[in-house]
């Protein structure tokens, strides 16, 4: 079970973390990330690079993750699981990552984002007329890309898996481990990272937080 | 508001990259991840190194996140979080790990850790008589390295605050961005990374997981 998780410059690091620290606990699993090779373009039939691995900021250039591998190098992954970020992550993932998204469809079991990741599989026109979720604050956007926006947590449409805000995807990954490797191995995963939510507060989805949090949240987006 | 998060080779990656995602929303706050100085011992009084950053692989050996400064230059934070893993952490961590936490702790407003960081706080000698928690798998070695083992989520003993396993780092994160920067400023945070947890399963906790599964999990650990 190859898991292939692509990075580029601003990701959110939990987007990735979280599901990666599910999904690589399933037995058999092997995840990888994967980042556009760097570099000037290389004439066509290139080997595989030397230059990977490639570091990879993430949303606040507070933290660095390594991507040991390039596109080039997985080009058919199980499955794919794109992370979000803020502002315009479509033009931040750029063209070859979602050239490689459509290829690694065509023979992936699962295409999956987290977070505003949506926006990249909706952009690479991987969710047109799909059932998809992404960060509460980019349903909108979602729409105009040509999915059908959906407010809940994880959205299974056939293959087309997506969940909604950055920590939306620690769960995303455990339903995804159910269906993979059945309900014992996704419970002893949770058990393992001991994921016994207990927030201080209830204020995880603009239904649930003080309307004046909702509003700050909304004037800082713009 | 410095953070320095400590990375010794086979951390788990959530646990560092969780309360991250938290603390580094907390407007003014820093997070720098620091590392043992690779390379060969220096002559006293050296300047800080050019050898730094350093790449800190996970406990699976499939992540590797990059620690952007060395221990020495990041001398008096005003949080300290050090992540676990799994086996032995202390030994992993190192001597000039612990030492540098018994510096830091000195100056530090909070000194915390997330699950089996724990035990590389009390092999410091940071948790004697102190109430504190780790991963449940691992409450009873907390307890034999002097601090008093308690099953909670989060646990506060005056400035040092542990957490239980793995995930427990973002609710702890959580309360003390609260400590740090008031109720609204926490619930903002928890409104941006959409953590309002719906895992499939309630299998998070020995107490509520099947008793198979406790098993499994006690089993794997010997």
């Amino acid at each position: 079970m190859d898991i292939a998780i692509p990075l580029y410059d601003g990701f959110t690091a939990l987007d990735a973390v979280g599901p990666y620290e599910v999904l690589s606990r399933i037995p058999g699993s092997s995840v990888t990330f994967v980042a556009v090779e760097p570099g000037p373009p290389k004439p066509r039939g290139h080997s595989p690079s030397a230059s990977i691995p490639v570091s990879v900021n993430t949303d606040n250039g507070m933290l660095t993750l390594v991507a040991e591998r390039s596109l080039d190098d997985v080009a058919r992954p199980d499955i794919v699981l794109v992370p979000g970020g803020p502002g315009d992550v479509v033009a931040r993932a750029g063209e070859p990552m979602l050239e490689w998204l459509r290829t690694a469809d065509r023979t992936s079991t699962w295409t999956t984002s987290v977070c505003t990741g949506s926006l990249i599989l909706a952009a690479a026109g991987l969710l047109e007329g799909k059932r998809a979720t992404s960060h509460w604050l980019a349903l909108d956007r979602l729409g105009e890309l040509g999915a059908v926006p959906t407010s809940e947590r994880v959205v299974f449409d056939g293959k087309l898996v997506t969940a909604a805000g950055v920590s939306a995807g620690i769960d995303m990954a455990l339903a995804l481990a159910a269906r993979i490797a059945g309900d014992q191995v996704a419970q002893a995963i949770q058990l393992g990272i001991e994921y016994d939510p207990q927030p201080p507060f209830d204020a995880g989805s603009p239904q649930k937080a003080p309307a004046e949090v909702v509003e700050l949240l909304r004037s800082r987006s713009v």
